[in-house]
């Protein structure tokens, strides 16, 4: 298992790398094909993580999870239902949320699993999904929820959701992860408000990719955020907001309003 | 005015610059930003056109013409309704639509206006959201009918419109078009199929530009479809949708399957 991180120095160099411990091991290329060590070693606390992977699209499911679906009264879906958070509202690790400017209401968090695709692809099997799956992620799906149901005739997923820093990533990407014993956790400072089994989803990440393949093009850095399960609620301006799963790490990103 | 093209010729060399009548005077730098004639004359039956710009996102509205809302019997929104199509579903003129391996189901076409996103912007007013069009293009968002209403507890827009070469885009970008007293025309194999007027738009590029720099930053070559009007069908396999403006042209996509 590696862990991915990009970074940025304090003299503005952008980068990327495989972290161990305290200590990234920089490489060069691109992330997603070739790529090699430098063998520069820079210390964690010397730099800033940045969002682990640039997206061209994050695509977010809909109800993924049985005990979700359950608590909702809603059947399990028989392909999965997504929406599409544009490439403009990802931020990283411990970059704030912004409270949209012309918004008052409700700010709801979702700790989820995110995939990261590697190689790209377009109508796979699930047998072959495997392979273009680079990695694993946290993700925020942060929604601005009174916008959601506003007008009765169009549930407005995208623009819920779309804010710039809406889609928070990282801090890593977790490559030959097994999630299949691991728990999403999330904590609204510091206290525990979701903590679910990822062996609970409906369509486990080789069938979302599968799948999706055969809905779009998915290319190298790409995100999907495989949807959330019960737990979820909304967070104060101020708030911070942790999503952890253990082998990725703690993405922690905070509400911020303004220019606080 | 100025029609801008993006091409590619013979020897594989992709460009952009300005049409004039039968030939493309070649331009070098940034199509939004800083750019300049490089002295080359380009024969338009020389070059292949390319979708007109790389949209980072194209957004889509719906019920955005009040004679299509008053059919449907829908109120007129307070506020665009859209969904997100995929940058990599965006094909440019004469480009294959091409059906999903896996869909059998009716495929719609929708003649729009499209903006085209110049300066980045966010959170602008309708007054300085002008400033920001680059100019304005032809759209033909394609959808696969079957599979919006498939599952009764989420609508798949982004599914049914994010499929590969179903963001039809170009021939060329006009600038300062004056759009208000235009028609969108679709042709399928020549026979006229939607001619509606563009003063009939619920919300202007301008309005539409300052709206959704509230929900997300609008960057350059973004592309906003407009929202199509009355007129629109499906499409058979082998047919040629042709979507025509006054003063930026027609473009033209033929329904393909398979490798035909």
């Amino acid at each position: 298992m590696t862990l991915w991180v990009r970074f940025k120095t304090v003299d503005g160099h952008i980068g990327f790398g495989g972290l161990d411990r305290d200590q990234i091991l920089e490489h060069a290329g691109d992330m997603f094909a070739a790529n090699a060590a430098t063998g520069r070693l820079l210390p964690l606390a010397a730099v800033t993580l940045l969002c682990p992977c640039s997206p061209s699209k994050i695509i977010a499911l809909w109800n993924n999870f049985h005990a979700l679906a359950e608590k909702l009264g809603k059947p399990a879906p028989k392909y999965p239902l997504f929406l599409l958070k544009p490439a403009s509202c990802a931020v990283g690790p411990g970059e704030a949320i912004r409270r949209p400017a012309a918004y008052a209401g409700k700010i709801g968090f979702e700790g989820e699993l995110g995939v990261v695709i590697g190689k790209a692809c377009k109508d796979v099997s699930p047998q072959e999904a495997s392979a273009h799956i680079f990695g694993y992620t946290c993700v925020n799906d942060v929604t601005a929820s009174a916008v959601l149901n506003e007008d009765p005739n169009f549930t407005q997923w995208c623009r819920a959701k779309g804010h710039d820093t809406f889609g928070c990533i990282g801090p890593a990407i977790a490559s030959n992860l097994d999630w299949s014993m691991l728990s999403v956790i999330t904590r609204v400072d510091g206290v525990e408000r979701q903590n679910y089994p990822l062996r609970d989803m409906i369509f486990s990440p080789a069938e979302l990719v599968s799948h999706l393949s055969h809905d779009m093009s998915l290319l190298g850095g790409d995100v999907i955020a495989c949807g959330t399960s019960i737990g979820v609620g909304s967070i104060k301006d101020g708030s911070n907001v942790e999503i952890a799963i253990d082998g990725i790490g703690v993405l922690a990103n905070r509400l911020r309003t303004g220019d606080s």
